[in-house]
């Protein structure tokens, strides 16, 4: 059986999704979870990594597991067995073609912003703290520049083994919950760093700092050393992965 | 000068907001902050209790002072010398009368239910999970028995040492948003737990192990032992303080 997990989880104690060395991750507590149910060591595969401290309402795994075993069983146990800063949202059986990562159509990533004079004791771990007043306008014009077959290049982590940086960008939006900005951009694919890249450079323009033209330049010139600095990572979700 | 702050914490760390001779509180946080930001030994005076779990997004306290200070600066300098699960929202100065516990008018508390077959890694320490669907149109059933002049001798702590047990009820609500439940009241006062123990009888009406009919019985018996549980604090939330 070809199983896929839909995972949320608060990455704030974590050393990201991918396996490592030294450091806790999600993918190893996960994998000690299943081993563990299954009483027989198992590998997951997920639709990408996610940075430390990196969040997720949507990620996707899957895995392969030669028992017949019954789902909610299966939820319940691993559930039972992972933290309770992470959390199995659905199981399902899938084809055994399916592959969590190669599979994906599209990514869909939030990106939360805390814009308000002081800090908030409740999103303090999930939202960027901003406290000088957004501009909102000039930020959602500098936005439209980055929808459709777009090169992020000027977006892209110094260390992104990536082949190319063109990426389908499906839409890009930013609202407002009260001192809460929630902005969201679902993609084809996505370079490493290229959201808390993005953010960091139109929270220039939020701040007057650089303008909606100058953003589009900046993407046009296809040159990292341009853009603003990366946001921290404690403000993104990966909140949803499209098959 | 009579100075009110407006407050917002996370109780998940605090043995609640009374100074307590063991365990950290809010007010002992607070009251050693403005002391050091002074460099004078300052006593507050907060508009409640807040159980030890029980959060705030506007307690208010007062204290006096005879300096002239800068409200933004005491603010700022408040906000450096508290943990970052304390925040003060707002300063003013008042006239020398006001004092937060006796000039309050009103109290607007609101309780949070997860209710979702699985936790919420995002809403554990600021909900209360029931993994059993609740029913809500017989819950805002039994809720409208609550609106008015009441006695919520049913619902009162046995440790509480009110004189009375009749406390005026403006509103009760009970709102949906996705898995989370959000229930406000505002009242002139509360008796100690009546909100937690309203909370624990209500969840039984949604489980439909108890009747609207029998929730109303139960208020008019004014009898604490025929009441369900108290909810657990760390789903309650002091929203405002009216004066």
């Amino acid at each position: 059986m070809n199983i896929k997990l839909t995972i949320e989880y608060d990455g704030s104690h974590y050393h990201g999704w991918q396996l490592q060395p030294n450091g806790e991750t999600i993918q190893a507590a996960l994998e000690r979870a299943i081993s563990t149910f299954l009483g027989k060591t198992t590998r997951i595969v997920g639709s990408g990594r996610t940075d430390a401290g990196v969040h997720a309402m949507g990620q996707v795994a899957n895995f392969f597991c030669d028992q017949e075993i019954d789902l909610f069983r299966l939820q319940r146990g691993i559930n039972a067995l992972t933290p309770q800063d992470i959390c199995i949202r659905n199981a399902e059986v899938m084809p055994d073609a399916f592959d969590a990562r190669r599979s994906a159509k599209r990514r869909l990533y939030q990106y939360r912003i805390w814009n308000s004079l002081w800090p908030s004791p409740f999103h303090r771990s999930t939202a960027w703290h901003i406290h000088e007043p957004l501009a909102l306008p000039p930020m959602r014009q500098a936005m439209t520049c980055l929808e459709g077959e777009v090169d992020f290049a000027s977006f892209q982590a110094a260390g992104c083994d990536a082949a190319h940086a063109v990426r389908h960008v499906y839409r890009n939006l930013l609202e407002e919950e009260g001192s809460l900005l929630l902005y969201s951009i679902e993609a084809t694919a996505f370079l490493r760093h290229m959201v808390r890249n993005i953010i960091g450079t139109l929270v220039e323009v939020g701040l007057l700092q650089r303008t909606p033209q100058s953003f589009a330049a900046l993407l046009q010139a296809r040159d990292r050393t341009q853009a603003g600095l990366t946001a921290p990572a404690h403000g993104l979700f990966l909140m949803e992965v499209k098959y």
